[in-house]
């Protein structure tokens, strides 16, 4: 595996695996990496003949009251997982490569309306543009076929969906089943600033969308009932503050009234200062792959 | 030169030309196609192995009140200046083809803030963003080396460069110089609407511009002082109504109260219906084209 930190060596390094007729696949990341994010670098050099994994900590979607400072890195152990799953190339730009007038310099911001106002974006009302923002400059410096995001975050997956859509990127999107801890608790960079205590009352989160999902499957479709079930799960853990817990449709992301099979089931709750976040449909119950919380 | 109506058809068709290690450039229009975008194509075709010309009244870019329906349209007519220019390819997109969910299901938006807010920004608050929506779009369907604009629309051109630099588009910009008139109007699609009279009484924006480089040319640095002269100009035609006369920075577009030798003249007026827009700097009075106003 190679380490590039320049726009213009990465771009030079792909152009020859272009023009040997190479498929390109891309993993954005925000480092920290993780058994989930090795699964979508595994996926996309099962899928593609060069990968890229790309790690950047990108201000532009963090608030000034957010852990932009405090946001977990690793360059060494990051490349240790990126190459240990398959990558072949791991861009690590700093700042002043992504942003050479820094961050205040930056003018431009891609926004995708509607998508980005609910959930995430109640409480993170620039976080969506910085993302896209970001992930559209991604995309033209390393023009992938196809680019790896996981379902962890599937707002997000939803979104740049919506952008590859209207403004035609040439890139096929792959959303990837979220990975789970033992315990279901869904993997996340933010899991380590967990207490012992706050560690043990994670769980609780995927729980109450299983939950809620399982209902779903045997016939409740009441939105408002499906809700108070996933808030009864939480309240077992009193440390839990729940920020939302929604049943919306998976294009969308439209709040229902009335669930139905293709209906995903959100939630954001507080544990401490840490915040997390977890999503699933009926698919996940089924899955082999998450015995925790299939079970 | 190929006329293509669908997105596919022409990335199939770019691809065989890049595959060839052809350069490839894309003159991006809304149609109606006069010298000034000929002079564009002519540019392109000196420069680049395959020449793009799109024709796409983008409606993104047109506010509810302003003149969408009645933006005048020649596909024939476009076709026939495109390939004399030298176009190889040229692009007619029907609305549903580039936003098959309609204007309104396109729910991302392409801002560059600060440049967007001053002159033209002004009276189009959303002027900007929907151009720079469909640039971005043009640039992922055509990939091109170079785009050619003109500097007519300076503000478009220096807000596309700023998010060109923001998302690394790996696309290189080409600002080409107004054409004129004989007496000096810069040529535009919407100079047709003018009637006789407020035809003979346009050229009295450029005379402005002019007055005012010429001014600054003999050492008048205040930009009160240049308006003044603007203004003067301006209203030896009482039908014309004044938008706006600014003295800007090129690069920031920023409002300048002291002028220098690289401070760009603006001005919007309106004859009538029409709104007539120019620029120009200290450069264009010595430019041999343009006779009628360097004289």
């Amino acid at each position: 595996m190679k380490t590039l930190t320049t726009i213009s060596e990465l771009r030079a390094e792909i152009a020859q695996h272009r023009l040997q007729g190479q498929s390109i696949g891309l993993v954005p990341t925000m480092g920290y990496l993780h058994s989930g994010h090795a699964s979508l670098i595994e996926r996309a050099a099962a899928e593609c003949d060069l990968v890229i994994t790309t790690v950047f900590v990108n201000p532009l979607q963090f608030a000034a009251t957010e852990d932009l400072s405090s946001y977990p890195r690793d360059a060494p152990g990051d490349s240790r997982t990126a190459a240990a799953a398959g990558a072949d190339l791991l861009f690590l730009p700093g700042l002043q490569e992504m942003y050479p007038l820094g961050r205040e310099g930056v003018l431009t911001s891609v926004s995708v309306n509607e998508l980005s106002a609910v959930m995430e974006g109640e409480s993170r009302p620039t976080h969506f543009a910085g993302m896209c923002t970001v992930v559209a400059k991604l995309f033209n410096i390393a023009g992938p076929c196809t680019a790896y995001f996981g379902k962890k975050d599937f707002q997000q997956l939803a979104i740049v969906q919506a952008m590859v859509r209207d403004l035609s990127f040439d890139v096929e999107l792959v959303g990837c089943e979220i990975c789970r801890e033992p315990d279901g608790l869904a993997m996340s960079s933010r899991n380590v600033y967990l207490s012992t205590e706050q560690r043990a009352a994670a769980p609780v989160l995927a729980q109450a969308l299983v939950a809620a999902a399982r209902s779903l499957s045997r016939g409740e479709t009441s939105v408002d009932r499906l809700r108070a079930t996933m808030m009864d799960v939480i309240s077992t853990q009193a440390i839990g503050q729940v920020e939302y817990l929604e049943v919306v449709d998976p294009i969308t992301l439209r709040p229902l009234t009335q669930a139905d099979a293709r209906s995903r089931f959100f939630g954001a709750v507080r544990f401490g200062s840490v915040r997390l976040i977890d999503n699933l449909d009926l698919s996940e119950l089924d899955l082999d792959s998450n015995a925790a919380i299939s079970q």
